[in-house]
């Protein structure tokens, strides 16, 4: 399939996906994963997710900044079986920028950081995707973001 | 929350969720994700996924077997929300054991393997965890499986 046409089918994906799924690497070197919900995007470049500054995977992300993100969409049971997925490779960044924190604020986040926006326990993860795979039934692309 | 009942309610979820997401470590020492069914599970312990022989992922998982699976369930929109994740760290293997690949077929797999629970192609990523991570809201308990 052209280029175009898959990172087009990976941005509909991930627009259609709120919670992606957010791969690092543990002081070991062993991979670990973690559910989140987008706040922001920009495309396929840029994801921005809500975290603790008190999680233990936020050291982890300070030490190692190799991260990806993944979104898919599984149905087993429709005919045809439907079964495609988007993976981005890349690195993520924490920021406590005030405004950042400020323009990503929701009432509901209350329940997490109860001092508001700029609650120090409120840190922002930014990943930014060098490149990516999609795949849908039996075919799969890599592409540069 | 007491150990015992951590495990009852991350068992319980993967009981659930039979689409789990794959974590292991690229070339590079970086994360990759694949959204991976469930072909059988024991307990929290060991879950078997059914891959290619041709993918990608599995020279990487030949020449790196730590591994990640990770299940949740998230809803945003429910009063109050619902965040919870289990996250189980360990080894994956690759088997391709003419009784174990019999065992795990199933009718639709001959799309992705024509020739059958015998194909070259058809292998089977066992799992085995050591240790895993539960949240539910805002707890958060590791344990050893």
């Amino acid at each position: 399939m052209p280029h175009n046409d898959v990172k087009q089918l990976a941005l509909e994906l991930v627009q259609r996906v709120p919670i992606m799924t957010l791969g690092t690497v543990g002081e070991d070197g062993s991979p670990e994963i973690k559910a989140m919900m987008q706040a922001r995007s920009d495309g396929l470049q840029r994801f921005w997710f809500c975290s603790n500054t008190s999680a233990r995977r936020t050291t982890v992300m300070q030490r190692d900044g190799r991260a990806c993100v993944y979104a898919y969409e599984f149905a087993m049971d429709a005919d045809p079986v439907v079964c495609r997925g988007v993976m981005l490779s890349g690195t993520v960044e924490l920021s406590w920028d005030d405004d950042l924190r400020r323009s990503l604020w929701q009432d509901f986040m209350t329940m997490y950081y109860p001092n508001g926006p700029l609650d120090p326990d409120f840190v922002v993860v930014q990943f930014t995707a060098e490149r990516g795979n999609y795949y849908e039934g039996l075919q799969n692309t890599d592409f540069v973001v």
